[in-house]
């Protein structure tokens, strides 16, 4: 496919999308729910030819070598696809943002102005190859009134084909289109290029995959995009910390996965903390490689040096960085300096101080006294997520069904006219 | 000035500008609102050297041949001055939106959350001739706790660096460091490249002008943009229609002052409305100019054919497209054929008509029974506007200080571990 057809493949699915989304943002509560509903029962249906699928695909990807991590998120299986099918009906039960009241005013002019929810509009997705982002990215656009142009990963074309087909069979049998949902079978990456430069086709391109994706995208999209970068995430551990919190809560922090984005990658131990070398000993003991300043590696022999890349660095392995820090404002001046905004917390048992951090550090999610690995939209009470955001405009954290809608203003006058 | 000084002067500001968005982002009401005041009294008490600047611009802008109208956008006199400076007081007066709680919830894991408004942090503005935004967008940059690089055009450098002085003794004067609003005071175009390319030292870009204006800096700008762009604005005036009202509302919209975004550019009458000729009759005798379809023509003989391209034209003149429609659908499919989303009314008594026109068309502002020249942010409350968001992301309609804020999630927990 070259760039032309590639454009013209887009141009036409983003028309449709259009006027399936203009169907969507009219679409009933019950209604959606329906389509979700549908598809999770046609999920269960169709499990025999959504494997068989995922087994060509795995075949596929396995001969061009894969690496196992890779090949693990490409897998589905039994419990997976239930996995899957259960967040339909979770999404189904989540509240409607569409048509909530944002607010009311009557300024002097006497129009009662509200702003009301309503859908983005067109989203386009482009992720990479775990293929149930096809069904929970599908299951939150729907759900918010939106119509989506969904591009996995090429790994995963006959996965997310045959997945993208139980949410289309949703869609039509809840009388709903099967536009809102389409998805972009063709594997070559002159697609993604199109979906980049599809300004006034597309509203927003949210990318969901690492950082080689993101920065693409980042890069080249003439769009607005929803991005979610580095979680180089900070736990600064207070001199009036808890040490037996302070001790399990980074130790949960860092390891219990080190892959996902809201993993502790730097800890900061105050100077006048009472017990850093237990602290470090427990990361250590747990199996975690740690790369420290000149004070830290005093605490132990096995701490190697850090060098400037590693207060910067977001391992998602095994590893942290670790700095004694002189007080708070220090600690925060770290992470001024070198965090990625993502997700910082502190220990410590003087409120006064976690308010001054919690203030102070400009990040998407802030904790006090809590792991970072809390920052994802379930913990978050959200019901779902289609990632977390990194950036400033429009939603920044966890991002579910409101942070797909957008607002109007809508005004009853009794006739006015403006002197 | 090539393109690499113009980098650096604006990696030197931007990281200026970052230093001084933290001490923003911590500073309390009083003292923002103290410097707002501040610079007022500075406006009052340099006014003899602005006028002076400004009669500089305005002979070389003269002998340049700028039309009388940018001319006139251009002039600074002593009514225009303290408009200006009572401007300031006014968004002194306002609610600061920082620090305020958008909402709290508990979830199961117990950690307590709530979403925090915060500043957006390194603002952007490229405007045009007008120099009173200098003072205007500095003064919301502020109150909103920003830092904020300005880019006047380059036929107001002297207002502008002038006017700029007045608010850099207004921050100083309260203790707020000058570089949360610096002026761009080069006049050539690298610089604006140079900002519109600061991806990472500057959060978000706000154009400010002509629609060349705001096209160059979508196509190029590598940062985040809030922009402003057409307002092909409709009223449809339904068969249920006060006549008298429609008329009012209607020459209201088109006429009392037609280079606002806000004015009405198509008029859409429904083929069962009582009164269709008196309405066209109506503006034609208010010295509009009216290029109506066939129906329309069949009114008055004065109104000419109209082409595809009258439609979609956003006038900002004395003249207007005008359409018969039948019925509200054919009223909002030729709304969402050729509308630009900005502001679009309906004229009805039928309100269970003006509540379905209000749902179904898709712009920022949807009105029912008044003109679409309150498409403004002082008649909408706000107290204030830094322009007028067309965009789905973010903001949209009138932006003020809530539109230059985002959140942060802060959460307090009591030791929580993820399992």
């Amino acid at each position: 496919m070259d760039t032309a057809e590639a454009t013209a493949l887009i141009a036409d699915m983003g028309t449709r999308a259009r006027t399936a989304a203009r169907i969507m943002a009219a679409a009933p509560t019950a209604q959606k729910a329906a389509a979700l509903r549908g598809a999770a029962d046609q999920l269960r249906d169709r499990a025999v030819a959504i494997l068989a699928a995922n087994a060509t695909d795995m075949a596929r990807a396995t001969a061009a070598g894969l690496s196992p991590a890779l090949l693990d998120r490409l897998r589905l299986d039994d419990a997976r696809l239930d996995a899957i099918a259960d967040a339909l009906h979770a999404v189904a039960l989540l509240p409607d943002p569409v048509g909530q009241l944002i607010d009311t005013r009557t300024p002097d002019n006497g129009i009662v102005l509200s702003r009301v929810r309503v859908p983005l509009g067109v989203i386009g997705i482009v992720y990479e190859s775990r293929p149930n982002v096809t069904i929970d990215a599908g299951a939150l656009c729907i759900m918010s009134g939106n119509a989506v142009i969904l591009r996995g990963g090429s790994e995963a074309t006959a996965s997310n084909a045959a997945l993208h087909a139980a949410l289309t069979a949703g869609l039509l049998g809840a009388d709903l289109p099967a536009d809102a949902v389409q998805h972009v079978d063709q594997p070559d990456r002159a697609a993604v290029g199109a979906l980049l430069a599809a300004n006034g086709l597309i509203d927003v391109l949210i990318p969901r995959g690492g950082k080689a994706l993101v920065a693409r995208v980042q890069a080249d999209a003439r769009v607005p995009v929803l991005a979610h970068l580095d979680g180089n995430n900070h736990i600064y551990v207070h001199a009036a910390a808890d040490p037996a919190m302070a001790q399990a809560i980074v130790v949960n922090a860092k390891l219990r996965r080190t892959g996902v984005c809201g993993a502790m990658e730097t800890l900061l131990i105050d100077s006048a903390y009472p017990e850093p070398a237990a602290l470090v000993t427990a990361l250590l003991d747990a199996g975690c490689t740690l790369r420290g300043d000149d004070r830290t590696q005093a605490l132990d022999p096995r701490i190697a040096p850090a060098t400037a890349d590693d207060w910067t660095t977001e391992y998602l392995d095994a590893i942290a960085a670790v700095a004694i820090v002189d007080g708070p404002d220090a600690a925060t001046a770290h992470i001024a300096a070198h965090g990625s905004g993502h997700t910082d917390a502190i220990i410590t048992a003087d409120d006064a101080v976690a308010e001054r951090f919690l203030a102070t550090v400009d990040s998407a999610i802030v904790l006090h006294n809590a792991s970072t690995q809390f920052a994802d939209g379930g913990e978050f009470g959200l019901g779902a997520e289609i990632g977390i955001a990194t950036g400033r405009l429009h939603a920044r954290g966890p991002v579910a069904l409101e942070g797909l809608t957008t607002y109007k203003w809508v005004g009853h006058g009794t006739g006015q006219v403006r002197a």
